[in-house]
């Protein structure tokens, strides 16, 4: 047991007792008035094995909470759910996800952190929050504990969409050099979509799964918590796929907006050299050692000079009437 | 209480008082004859807590009427159903979403309005239009609310039709100026029907439901009513897509152009740059300072002038013949 | 009552008279062994109001019928059923959505046409080829009139189809002259065909959904006949998707076109400015006003121009080699 | 009748006789113990009238088989059902496909062949490798006729396979003319996916229809066999999606090398532009009619030469290290 | 029979037998207290066929299992299950698969391997490592097959994972040579993903089918370790689509890339080519046979060379300026 680890007991809906050993386990798992709770951060097999053997967990969810990198999911076995979720959150430009597992008996909850990434004390503070609410057991601290998961997955998503936001003003910028960076931005954050969908999507069935259970599992005063949560990991699903399709449509405008430029370039390239090589074609014409109209006499020069401004004037003119410089 | 906020008393479905405050809710409300409608214009938490405890509405809903950017839905409480919708318009380019929450009871209906953006005289009109139909109570006013929020959607939907037809014109017109700003706006439309589909198309959902339930909750007569409201949210719905596959149709064609252009370009370039460059070389030869056939006579002179004239002729005509100038 | 109008009544199964004035529907709606036809074109509020209240027709199913624009959509009233459909043609290049609003009851079909453009003599030559089917009354005029539509449709596709075929042809053909207008046809493909999907496509929930009320509504003889129409709606919605993917197709492939031929032109560009611009470097070279080797004798001269087409000719040889040229 | 028509009677699992004429049918039909079966190549309306009369088989489903482009389909009628599908094979680089209308009764199987493309003489060698099965009845038959026709598709698709492979080997050729026929050919392969994919995959919702219905219809013991044909016909399906994706991603890899090749062409096209450009102003400076050092003089000839011969070298040096040459 | 296949002997959940002959396939079937084990390599129809004797496998499971190329599946027969399944490993840049046929009767479990590439070691070796399984029987033997092959397809899909970080690197690296293989990489990325989706995604359905029957068959001791295969099955599904999304974004971030590079080589040429024409354009002038102020004096050498500098530099500082060079 790690000093990061959090115990609880709570009697009758009151809280009981905090932070007791995880090894005094025995003493409270088998009194059907009490609710415990244990949070085990990054805990060892052995850690793990005593209150697993306490509580009768299954051996295949027991591996699954140590092993990282299971796939969100809701396990039903005979005595106890098993939950596999992941809590999010951006850290600078990067999704930081972090593993948590969650075993549900009649009366304890334990979790299990990956690491102390995630902010279980925010958890807690919601729980003493609505201290009315305690009587009903598992089923509200559990709610408490998926209701900050999936407020996590908003902020995330606000981020993001903060992100897109800016990254539009960056497109339509009057100075390019804001643009330099939208291909790479856009990269990422599709990247950090595919990665966030692949994990807090799954959240949506799993929330699903345990309302539809609410039935036999939860007092009735707890349905519209869960649906609340459920509601959540819809919009939460929903809004994901909304920035998809921004973050397509920033990248699309981009790429569209390079092959606007590239024939604006060309454009400019065509004027300017016209410019430049019809006065250079004249000055060649009276560059030839033969005795064109005025070789080596003043009206030479005069009638050279003359037709080299006049037809860049014109060239000139003719490009800037179309737009193409 | 402000002074944006409406209220009405129906009894045996006539209308009895109207304007009358929301402090009186407690006179009207255990009375079962009468059919109350509060509305209430970015209510505080205190104003909309007085309604609430007096017609048992449940916290979690109350809450999710205080906060905004609820996704659009309807839930279901033992004592009454809330919605979460979102009334659209245009206002210029951009779209404007007023969200709106709506408390059912089996005698009262309160609206909750975000901002006096959504006008609700428009559905008290719908209302007093079929004072026939006030009988049926609280559904027949949801109905008129509910036809109201997606009659809304329809504007929308056809102002961004008429928008992709008016990019289509410019997308074809002759004068490439046109042509500028379809980028940019192809861009915000995609954007807008986003964030359109994101919130309008949830309404199917919730008028399915209601159409779903309305065997225990509905007088018969109101099914064909909410039955056209479902039909319109479908239509809506399918609107919704199609606009964006249309955008997406000016959006690809515009891009396809660009290359055409580009290529079109390019020609251009290689067939002046070898009008010019010809010329160039010849007077080039005739500048060298060795003795070639005409060097310092008039024959050179005619020679040279002559070479000029017909090799740019010739290039001309061929370029011509190509199409690429 | 205008001239477009048709009347019709059948009586056990035979055509006992047509075209009496629709002010006469009182005579014979309330006789239960005639079957009765009224087609309104373009009807004004009053014309349809004394029919639909002689035949009890739902207040809201008169005002679609009234409305145009809206989706094709079945719905069902108390005494009758009411359905929207599109009649579809291509007229040039262009389609042409034709509204028609039914009224299925007991013993009267009622048709309501936006405008004259829907062929209803069609109609009534359908069913007068088959009359010993009459007998089956208002499900076997329904029938007809669905089959038609629905035919129709095929016209429209087999066109679009004949046009994409023809497209290919262009996209494939010798004179790039034939490739100018594919951009914009295959834009008004694509276009055409998201409208037409918003407004045949849902015929097939139509004819699917009258063909599953089918055990009670209609004679099980009938019942092959509504099947035939279903699977023509399926086959004209894949129909429609094939297209699509076959417009797309024509559509990438114009664009990979474009890329190709840009590289090629690319190419030569690269070869020609090579083969121009080497020899201008060597008039150059013999043009300086230094003493070079042959500078002012015969010799430069024969130097140089040796020079000149010998580099010429090596490029040219180059590049024909490479294909660039 | 044709000669290309064939008949077959079997009594009680054994072959009793063979091409008898069509003519004969009234003298097998109504024989319970019997099983026949007829063959038709695109017959008249009255060689199928005949055969229908006899069979009791309904005018809309002769007519279907009379006709040809139907969707594939399973048509249940009151006595027999109605199956219309599609013989696939690929004829040089063209799908060639062939409608098949197949009714099957009790006793009787009528298959109606478009033309005689398709090769019905080897569906009878199939029915003959395992005559224990005869014994089986129609469904039997059926099923042989099924699994060859879907055994046609698997030709296809490996067809198809080989050519996606073949296109790869092109695209990744050193030699670039193999690259030049890579569009037209993702074209036509695309092409013939959707056209093959309307007709072919319709016919995994006919066997798994068939297999659905095998409770009441078939033999326990054919079960597998339909399984089996059911699993081809998925198998199909996936292969065509497959194939699909894989000619998309030829495609895509072909445009991006285009795109890879135009900047390859682009840096070659600068570099030599520069290698050429820079001696080009050298000689046009010691070109001027102006005293600068060395004008008319040895030294003058050497610092020229010898500037070109250094300039072009660092250029040529330069772009070999980046790589652009 | 070869040196590859293996037998094995279990009674009461105790290995009794290893290794001995598949010929006395005989003496273990018959015995209900008995589980066997025969292992397969590339059988003859022979060698199989003895088993399907003995163990009564149905006709067309044994040819499924001889001919390869078969879809993933799962085939009911009376007496036993026939399932075809493919182990997949990566061999250096390409996708190995090895086809896997399985037959499963309540006292036997028949594998055939394609080829020796599939470590069937490694599946005895996990049987081992929990003996007190063993005597779950059959159901327990599969279990280790499958928890062993979707194994199989983490790594193969690990292994591609680590191939798009790699790719991502090169996309963003310094050093363009380190990009010219992203195209012909993501190309084969997505070429296997296609192979790999067809052939390991349908895996979900199998064990998903083994799941759902579990009732009849399993103990329910095995149920979660069934649930546990299948958890892993829907995981390897959604990575797949994942890395599916993310070699689509590296792919169009590289077009983009390239894209964004041509605009930035464009830049540099214009702004090089100016740099070179305007100096040329200026000796041009100054190489005119006529009297231009300063024409054979020093005044004109030194207002030409300061012309030629001050254009260069002015030109060389607004492109450095504008970021172009």
């Amino acid at each position: 047991m790690t000093d990061m680890d959090r115990t609880r007991l709570y009697r009758n809906g009151v809280l009981e007792a905090e932070g007791f050993p995880i090894d005094d386990v025995s003493d409270h798992v088998g009194d059907k008035s009490a609710v415990v709770w244990f949070d085990l951060c990054s805990p060892t097999a052995a850690d793990l094995g005593k209150i697993s053997e306490e509580l009768g967990l299954h051996q295949l969810a027991v591996e699954d909470a140590l092993h990282s990198h299971q796939r969100p999911k809701l396990d039903s076995y005979d005595t106890h759910l098993f939950i596999t979720a992941y809590g999010a959150k951006m850290v600078d430009r990067s999704l930081d996800l972090i593993e948590l597992s969650i075993f549900v008996t009649k009366n304890a909850l334990v979790t299990v952190r990956e690491n102390p990434g995630f902010d279980i004390d925010e958890v807690v503070r919601r729980w003493d929050a609505n201290p009315e609410m305690v009587k009903y057991g598992v089923p509200y601290l559990l709610h408490g504990l998926l209701d900050y998961v999936v407020d996590g997955y908003f902020d995330v998503l606000q981020t993001m969409d903060d992100r897109v936001e800016a990254l539009e003003d960056d497109l339509f910028a009057d100075d390019p050099g804001d643009r330099v960076h939208i291909q790479r931005l856009t990269y990422e954050m599709r990247k950090t979509l595919v990665r966030f969908r692949r994990l807090a999507v799954p959240m949506r069935e799993i929330v699903g799964s345990l309302l539809r259970r609410s039935v036999e599992m939860l007092d009735p005063a707890l349905t519209p918590y869960y649906q609340d949560v459920y509601d959540h990991t819809l919009r939460a699903a929903e809004w994901t796929d909304s920035l998809r399709e921004l973050v397509g449509n920033v990248r699309e405008a981009h790429i569209n907006q390079q092959g606007f430029r590239l024939n604006d370039i060309m454009k400019r390239i065509t004027s300017w050299a016209a410019i430049i090589a019809v006065p250079t074609m004249i000055t060649g014409y009276y560059g030839q050692n033969v005795p064109y109209p005025g070789f080596g006499q003043s009206i030479g020069f005069w009638t050279s000079t003359l037709a080299i401004l006049v037809a860049s004037s014109i060239l000139y003119t003719i490009f800037k009437k179309k737009g193409w410089l």
